[in-house]
């Protein structure tokens, strides 16, 4: 990174720090911005895409540059016992989920042997595309054992599923377990995300296990990766929280 | 993502297992493997960079596409506490760290914020690269707290500096905070881990307290994204692990 285009990036930050201040989340045109930098849209790029790589601002298509809303914190040890809408609502965004498609499928190798269960398996896969203030930030696929939990077709999926599960089909979750990579968002995935196909994003993976440990859950997650901080607390006091 | 580079991507994971199982980890050229299926260079590129994204494969400048080797499990609740060097060991992996600079820094408003410190407080600022089977994954910056640990000028910083912070100073960590999110290589840090300015890479902030409370340490880090899976599990039998 040329020291011009780190200079035009800390002045965007001042630039961004004062929008904020102001309320705006919409930054000026680039012609405008390379115009009061005095450089050329070439190196304003430059440093806009890298303020971009750090989640601080984003594209739209058409519509320009806009500062990055405030990321939802994640903290597996927590959150992956709480439903996205109390977490999110906990956290002061207004969440929404929709339900994008489902399926009956079966369990092809791959989703098998990560079920631990045998192919062929009857699977529901539902997909839903969770709102953050309107803003769609979490493509989820689940993967659920459809001979464990009849009827599932019927269930208002714009909810949490777990508190169903809970209340109506009496299932304990007796286990958890959380896989996170970076990958790029596939087409599909990046168009309801509002993003560009290849974009970098964090890839969740999460089992949950019922009362006989028998694995019922498998997500596959596609979260747009300037949405959400991961983070985790350590303390010795620290509770462990239960399901 | 169209159809034929679905099934590129899927006849490439197939031979990439096969090759896994002759133990060998470099791809044929992309001219071989677009011509044994058939298809373009285009194409076949496609499907490769998929296959990178997702951190399956690697490229190796003029020497070609390479298997990623066995990825690094990091679950913050556990390696938070843990040296680099025990925990990649414990994994099968043969770890090395390199100091790659020590400088005497002062707080600036950042560093001053996040360490809850003052502006132009004295502080070290260490990083190190860290190898696992001699591949650098780990690019770390160390910021310490000079006034609270004096002398560290002299300690060799090949090993676990947190064993001689305890056994030399009689540090005790209290508490420690880790912050993860998805950003992109800077030239320095990416030319330190052999790979491309800009590639995809995940951040750790990570923040120690002492026993009084205070943060003597702030680690920013950044991960080749395909060498490092973050996981954490769940279950009621978990213990709280002390420092």
């Amino acid at each position: 990174m040329s020291t011009q285009t780190q200079r035009i990036k800390s002045a965007l930050l001042k630039e961004i720090s004062e929008l904020q201040i102001d309320g705006s989340q919409k930054l000026p045109s680039e012609r405008h911005l390379s115009e009061r930098f005095g450089t050329t849209r070439v190196t304003l790029r430059e440093a806009l895409r890298l303020l971009e790589a750090d989640g601080i601002i984003y594209r739209e298509n058409r519509r320009g540059w806009f500062i990055t809303p405030p990321r939802l914190h994640y903290d597996p040890s927590v959150h992956a016992r709480i439903s996205f809408m109390n977490y999110a609502q906990q956290q002061g965004f207004i969440p929404k989920s929709t339900l994008y498609q489902f399926k009956h499928i079966v369990a092809d190798e791959f989703l098998a042997a990560v079920m631990n269960t045998v192919v062929g398996k009857p699977l529901y896969h539902i997909c839903r595309i969770r709102y953050l203030d309107e803003r769609p930030v979490l493509f989820e696929n689940m993967m659920i054992r459809a001979d464990l939990l009849k009827g599932l077709d019927n269930v208002d999926m714009t909810g949490s599923l777990h508190q169903k599960l809970r209340d109506d089909y009496g299932l304990i979750i007796s286990r958890a377990d959380f896989e996170m990579t970076v990958t790029t968002l596939p087409k599909e995935e990046a168009t309801a995300l509002n993003a560009l196909e290849g974009a970098a994003a964090l890839k969740f993976h999460r089992r949950y296990f019922n009362e006989d440990g028998t694995i019922f859950e498998f997500d596959i997650e596609f979260w747009r990766h300037d949405a959400i901080t991961v983070a985790y607390e350590y303390n010795n006091n620290q509770p462990v929280r239960p399901f």
